[in-house]
């Protein structure tokens, strides 16, 4: 494992991050983690690899973008002294360029989005955060005939040179994604291509602890 | 108007015409017809074309598929009277291909769905239905590279095929949804490329008000 | 149409308009803007129209009269910096005068619903609102021995006054209702001649693309 | 009092009479008659004429119709062996063809609404019943130029005719809300013109009340 | 009618007054003054005789004392600039030292009673309040044996008191609950012999009826 | 104990046995028992005298009478088989004259509700029930003014002579209430006299093991 | 009894003695107590032993701990001037060690533990409370190797060296339970080992009674 | 893997394996699989080993005994013609005579319990299923102390002996809950001891996958 054990592993994001997680931070056993790839992660690490032993908290909000992240990161990561922070961030960003064309309120240019981000790792990496794992932002979706798809490929671009500027673990989640719907057609993992079912949410939990290098079994 | 006005028009299908509509048959003026394209459909000849005085029906019940007509066809149909039918099916046909690809009990064959079509088509005929009008099944997608896309494409030529043969009505939604899909993207008019928002539903009823001929002002 | 393309359009009223919208502002696809004329305004605009390209807001809120816009102008109208407006007021300055006739607090003067209507479109010309669309409140009675239809309809004239001193388009609601009772019974289109249904709230719709010039099809 | 002391009545009727009532025969003090003008009555009676010690029952059923009563008289009427039926029927025989114009199953003929009441009426004369009360249906709209007022008002003098021919009470509601209508504005008895308020309930019992010369006080 | 026609009629009270009226204070027609005697006064004289004209407002709250009212006596009172008012306190000032004999909060001696009734009388006169109407606090028990019966008497007897000392107008409620329990038991009234049901409550609003000699009929 | 160890004792009764208890026929520690004196009465013989080891179950049934009790009688007492049976029945038998007075369904008089008793106690002892307990009926009102308080008095008297003559065991909760209602007003045990709050049940739970001469401590 | 009678005595503690009590300060006869041994000690001293008469509060907290406590201790305490204070606290300072090992917010020490108990026993003495009752806490499982129960057991170790140098009352909940455990599983008295059902609670209330003494019958 | 690829595998059980999934049988990807183990191992396989493709069905039943199971192995095994089944049962024959342990009717012996599964086995392999997988049934308790644990370990040798017998598959998962409980405490994976929390349910996959010899990564 790229992780020290008996470490604290936070995971922050939107929608796909928070579903339905405790407030005002989630950590724990009884459903508290909500129902996304987090709580996965934590189980699979508890039952294959317990003695990795990492405290796993979620501060994910649905909705957020990396604006979002970015005014609330002093309360809902640093305060919270992570070793390790997760970030999944973006699809709000772009996704509602298409389907809320008209409204210009959540539209985060491909500029503002990587230097928010920059600034997101900068600010944990000086605050004793000891290592970044940073996911590209994925839409469920193989054409890349869509824009939707097209445009956060960029963004997810900024993310993977972000990941090699700052030596920040890389978990591509979209790559991943990719993959599976070579072998399944995508409302097999999503029947919006934004939202995972419990599938989609194992291929992301599966994405980071490769990205990790935790080996279950 | 390709109808006759002062008659009967009852329409059948799956989630998409039944959208919370009154039980057994839904018709009237205070939400009965449920929130689907068959609402919109008579609040606008109300509004528009009151002279039409066209007496408006709905029997679609979520989740239907072709098969799941034939055997409600006599109670949901023809013990109506009505003077036309219109039929919107297919998508559940074919769909729970890709996103429930190992169960095999929603699989309709491209064979056995326009068989099945072609029947109810003529037991209506001889039962006293002046004239069926077919709506395309549609997927709001707009990538000809998308399995569902291409494979509902087929069931879409049946109806074409059959409208022709038996001088019904078509009402090409796909065809409208394709052109749609030029302008915005298809989360414009639906978050799951299935189930239509309010627009998308409005873009049914042009596409059907169009078919049968009706001008709106 | 007479609307300049690619500009934003807010409405604002009472219960008609509100219908459910989402707060604090509505706008978008996905049921935001609530059960009213407004957001089949906006699907009959994508679906007939995608080229005028409007983002629609809506700020309506039950129960409201001309004071209460008066007090929430700047925050619900000008802060969102719209190019067009419209206005659908009155009724409850009239309609509690009769069925809670000794009740004083909610009863509007002529004269004061029309010095608020001016300064509200005053307001918004300075404020560089582009055009002021004004409907005539409306009662759904045919009868003119009714006398909240006859009050009601002189609240209606000072609208159309000031709508031709200040040169703002008129959508004369009353009227359409009055000749559409011609067609059908007012129950046709309300269960309490205040509150229209789906039809009633289409005719609504017409009323107002008609009154900017937008053909349908 | 035109009643027997210690007998038994029992209010049959519609949506006006049922009100909520309990299943399947209301009777009692804690809200099983329902919020309409039978526990109304029964209340008044109560509190002002005790000495009366009438057994109050109610069998109104929403959205019935004259036809309706008919498929129920012998469970819902004969089976309790009340002295005393009071019957108030008719708004949705006729209410129907104006606010759903286009559907037929709840149109009952001006002829067929008297020859069923009137058989309703013998049967109950010949079944043991004293006498029966009939109340005049209503629709509180003073304008004799609505449809539904003067359509309803032949129902009306149908009732009357029925009464004077076989001896029955005679409660006017009809005349009584034209009465009232005079004094306030019919939303103040009523949002729709069909289901009274408090107040429009109230009449009711007074219209009952008088009919049967019950002085309170 | 000992008020004059065309005035204001505000009831205070606890739970018996209150009974699910409309915040913050309550008038109309549509249930907003709850299910208690003061929305059947209002019925029976909106019934019986509209000339009265009167504007009535509840402003009960449940579980109120003496001492409660005091506290909102000019908000909930003055404010409303009355020019009646009728009250109806007592009965937790009492009871509670009964079924929880041993929480001193709510235990409001008669002499503290009788003061603070005398302050509200007083504090309303000066105010422009032209009358006062008293109820007596009841319990409908008959029994004299009854510890909170035989309390709650004195209770009204200084009620009574301040009636004649301050030209109130007296409505003996529990004379009339006294009378009624001749001829029925106490549970037809009420089950807990606190909280009337309908038929209880309409014998208060007989007596306040009688009390301000309002005939009907 | 009068009752032998390691035995099945079943309660029966109406809505003071039944207090939501699980169907169809209640056990166990996790609620199911209900909220009534059978739930405390099994909570004390585990914590106090877990030697007892007896299995209790309860099949009460809310508003049920002696009438009702002999239709089930089979199905919820006999075919359960327990070696003791306890009985609570007779006020719904007599309450309901007095606040439903004109309502004579659920009039069990004196005679017929003893020789009902009489015929289950008999059943339940040639059915090899070892012994019946019986519990008088009560009414939590220590005046013997009142009406019903008096005639279940009578009923309470039936009670016990058929405990004498059939040697059942008698729990005489009547005698209980009187005895509390020196102690404290009867709202200090139930809201209306009928229905025991949990300081209510528990003095039935005490009247019980003392009957059957269990010593807690 | 060890406490002098026309006391007041104030429980608190956690969820098993919170238990949906109301708030802010639960006492009487309505559930207002919860459905905790509280609400069972009063019912049985209001059935069993009237003469002592006490005055029984409850300020549990659902999810305290020993800490939690002192932060409310002037308010939920002292400001109600109990004679007694009842305090039950322990299980949530060292269970969530176990069931949550990586989180450290809830980890109480042995030694704070204790040193916080102290002062909360010296903080009531001196501020006039009379006497203390200590509970030792619980866990419901007789196995000495379960690592919760032998922790707990340190801390009950504690409680017991407290009471006896504060001369505090002891109720040794957990002996309590580990007797009960002999004769029963612990899932007969709680389901979780934690939180007791009916017949856990009477077990925690006969050790209280017990503890101060109080005989029933 | 030891199942065939392109094969169907159903899962039956109590609670542990129903876990909220869909009526009246359970595939696909929308949570119809419940929460359980079951959901766990099909979107572990999907995201890992798409390569499988295991068609999964489950048919747990809440409460479900040994007994249950035989009842309905027909309608809920056989009719679906699965190639494998996966059968976890045994807990609620053993657990019940422990939390109720007067309740005779979920007492199922050793040798019935034995007798059961060993004729579900032949039933199976009779009609067609290639293999079954046999869970040991489980209580989260490492104490040899605990009666419960022990007696079902004697059901879980009933089961290694009918899986040796039979050539079964066997998931030991008692085993691997004694194993896990060497790590953390029982409350890490489930708060009753029973039914598992998602940590559990993944060890319950785990054992499973190892089983059939499923390598994840």
């Amino acid at each position: 494992m790229r992780l020290q054990k008996n470490s604290t592993l936070l995971f922050i994001g939107d929608s796909v991050t928070d579903a339905g997680r405790a407030r005002p931070v989630a950590e724990g056993h009884f459903g508290q983690l909500g129902g996304s790839y987090v709580g996965i992660i934590q189980s699979l690490l508890d039952a294959y690899r317990p003695d990795c032993n990492l405290r796993i908290l979620n501060t994910g909000v649905s909705g957020d973008t990396s604006q979002g992240l970015k005014g609330r990161w002093q309360e809902d990561v640093l305060a919270h002294k992570p070793n390790y922070v997760s970030l999944l961030i973006g699809i709000n960003d772009v996704w509602h360029q298409y389907d809320s064309p008209r409204s210009p309120q959540n539209r985060i240019s491909l500029e503002t989005y990587k230097a928010t981000l920059e600034s997101l790792i900068l600010s944990s990496l000086v605050n004793g955060v000891e290592q970044v794992i940073l996911f590209t932002p994925f839409y469920i979706e193989p054409s890349l005939q869509d824009p939707v798809r097209v445009q956060l490929g960029q963004y997810g671009e900024a993310v993977k040179q972000l990941a090699a500027k700052h030596h920040c673990i890389l978990a591509d989640a979209q790559a991943a994604f990719d993959e599976a719907c070579k072998q399944y057609h995508s409302s097999m993992y999503s029947s919006d291509r934004v939202h995972p079912n419990q599938t989609g949410h194992t291929i992301l939990a599966k994405t980071f602890l490769e990205a990790i290098d935790v080996k279950l079994g």
